[in-house]
Parts: structure tokens; sequence; C-alpha cells
């Protein structure tokens, strides 16, 4: 089978570790990878940057990028600059939920998938984040997944692409593990809510202390880089 | 009751026909309604003027404009200038279909929603574009109720937000009726694909005849300014 036998696919692409790491497993599946990244008012647009030298890197097929202002419509922490990104753990649903960030994502890449005529779409949402985030659980994916078989075109033709999560149930440690068997390098990717526009991170807040923690328990070199003390 | 004794609503509106009709009977129902309107990179910019009008017109109490650039993911005649918009109408699905376009209008509208803590989405799909365009169809509407359930705050909490579409089985002329009934002007809305910046339609494309159709049924007085010949 060649390399590439099984078509195109969509893969999310955040410039995260997480996306990072799908890349790789979606093109060791043997998927021509279109790598397709959001805008969407994050303050760390230096994530975007990271998901351009990830897709080059991890061999993408095209890399796309499609900007929606959901800071025009507010409620998180990640899009709204009067809302302070917190450095210490919180209960419940975190503020840097971003309103129906994963439903917005998807359906971008629904619509990509039907021009592409793909067969999957790929996203990083894992288990570590369940807790928190209600759009990163299984049982967003299945409904996801029966919306797109009456949404599109392709689905009206009993062709939907499947949404692929092959994060869903791993750990940080096993996402590394992964990635680093897979030969991705984590130097490239950016994680931190608080990036500096080098893609230097604060690690102090959510996301740079999962990240952290997975190398960590991983026993794997973190090549993380972070702000200047 | 008061007039506004529902609460919040999120009313998807494209200043066309439909959903200023939707606009109206999301009023009547006593919902304070956010306006929401998208800019996908669609040619006729002329609906997003009308939009504000119409909000402005129907008694909205906020209107917003969030961007989406679907043109750089291609694939539709109404964001790609490469395809032109036919004249004449075509079997099977037109090529005015913007792949995933209401699953992208629904997931914004949702995370609007959470935002306003909304109890209702009002979306102006209707029965006459249910054989041309997939995510017209009442499937399409159930599909993402279910999704909604699962992928918010508000859903996790038992809350989420029914999506309406009032219009799904009603005719063009029951449209005009029913929007006539409530006092909507018209001659505010911009339907037409190929509409000039000041608004005037074309009257050859399927919006166009689709809109003449439902007044003449109706017999109700079309507003509607064309081309100078």
């Amino acid at each position: 089978m060649s390399e590439l036998a099984r078509g195109p696919a969509v893969v999310l692409l955040s410039g995260g570790l997480d996306s990072a790491t799908v890349l790789a497993m979606a093109r060791a599946d043997g998927y021509a990878c279109h790598a397709l990244s959001i805008d969407y008012g994050q303050r760390h647009g230096a994530e975007l940057l990271a998901a351009a030298r990830v897709a080059a890197a991890g061999g993408a097929a095209s890399h796309r990028t499609v900007s929606v202002n959901l800071d025009a419509i507010g409620g998180s922490a990640l899009t709204d600059v009067s809302i302070d990104v917190p450095s210490a753990p919180s209960a419940g649903i975190p503020v840097t939920y971003v309103p129906a960030r994963n439903t917005v994502f998807l359906a971008i890449g629904l619509g990509y998938a039907e021009v592409l005529a793909a067969s999957a779409i790929f996203v990083g949402v894992n288990a570590v984040d369940y807790s928190g985030y209600p759009d990163c659980r299984p049982a967003f994916i299945d409904a996801f997944q029966a919306l797109a078989a009456v949404a599109t075109k392709a689905g009206v033709e009993g062709k939907a692409p499947r949404i692929e999560a092959p994060l869903l149930h791993l750990s940080k440690a096993d996402i590394v593990r992964r990635g680093q068997a897979l030969g991705v390098d984590y130097g490239l990717t950016v994680s931190c809510y608080n990036a500096d526009p080098h893609g230097r991170a604060c690690g102090q807040c959510d996301a740079c202390r999962l990240r952290a923690d997975g190398f960590r328990a991983a026993d794997v070199a973190d090549p993380t880089v972070y702000f200047p003390a």
C-alpha cells in the first residue's frame, strides 16, 4: 500500500502538542493530510505560526487557515482581553473555555472535507480535557458524527467523513510517547495560552502545566522554551 | 406577559426575505432578539447591509456580524468567483450550495447563545430549499439539536437552546403572508445572489425566482428593485 493510499483527510491543526501528534498519526495511517488551522481571535497567535511550522515539518499535503472572529461574541478568556487567563487550576468549566469552539472548528472542517471529498476529519480532543470542556467528550464526537451524516452532500450520498479523535482516551504522557515514536518535533509546537510572539511559554497556565506534566510522566525531554525569568 | 418575557434568543439574520420574517416571528413570540449575521465571503455583500437595516427596523435588541472566510476552502458559486451563479434552475444540489454553511452558522449561533444564556436559536431554513440543500432538512435541524445538548456548558446543565426553524414547512407564499401580517418591510431585504452594492436584484438567479414566485403566489405587492435593463 502506498504511503497516501487512504486519500485526503482534513486535520485540524492548532500548532499545539496534541494536534501535531494527530497529524503524525494520520500520516502514519496513510492519509494525504490537509491541515486546517482556525484563527478565532485567540490571544495566543504564536500558536498559528507554530501550526505552519508543524504542517511543513509533519508532511502535510497542504495547510490553510480560516479566520472566524469569535471575539465578536465574547465569553472566553482566550478571546476576550477583559477576562484574565488564570495561573492556578479552577473547579468546573474553566474561563479558557471558548463557547462552542470545537463545534465551530468541526463545522468548518466538515465544509472543507466536502470540498476535498475527504473520508476523515482528524481532531485532537483528548481525555485530559473532558472534565473541563464539554466539547472534548466522546458524546460530543458521536453527536457531531451523526450531524455529519445529514449535513452535507457527501452525507446524503452515504459518504460522510468519519470524525477521528485518536487522542480521545489517551493521557498527555501517552500522547507524548506516541508522537515521539512517530518523530514529532515538539520543539516546533506552542501550547501556552499566554505565549509571546516568539512562541515562548509562561509556565503558569493550565495548558503549560498539562504539557510539562506530560513530558515528565512520559520521561521524554521537554523542549519547551519559557519566558526569561 | 411583557413583550420580551421569554428572554434572549439568537436570530440568524442574513438580510434576506426568510430571516427577516423569522426575526418578526421571534419578536412576536416574546423574545429579546439578538440578531447575528455571518459574513462568509459571499459575493452578495449587499445582503449584509440589508441585515443591518432589517435588524434596526425589526426591533432587534442587538445586531452583530461574525466574519468567517469560507472562501478560503472554496467549493461554492457563492464564495468562489471562478464558479458562475447559474441563471436557470439545475437538477440536484445547486452550485450555490456552500459546503456545511448552516452547520457553521448554527455552530457560531450556539456559541453566541451560550454567551447570552439564550434559550433559543432561530434560523430561517425552509421547505422550498429541501430538495437542493442537505442542511435545510428537518433531519439536519434534529441532528443539530442533539449536538447542542452535549456541545456546550448550557447543554451539560440541561439548558441547551432550542433550535427554532419556524419556516421549515412553509412555502415562500406562506412566509410572505406571515411576514406581511407581522409588518415586515420586505423592501429592506435582499435575496439575490448577484445583488449590486445598492441591493438591486438580477431577477435571474434561483433566489430571485423563488422570491418573485412567493410574492406572486401570496398576492402581495413585490417591492424588489431590479438592475436597470
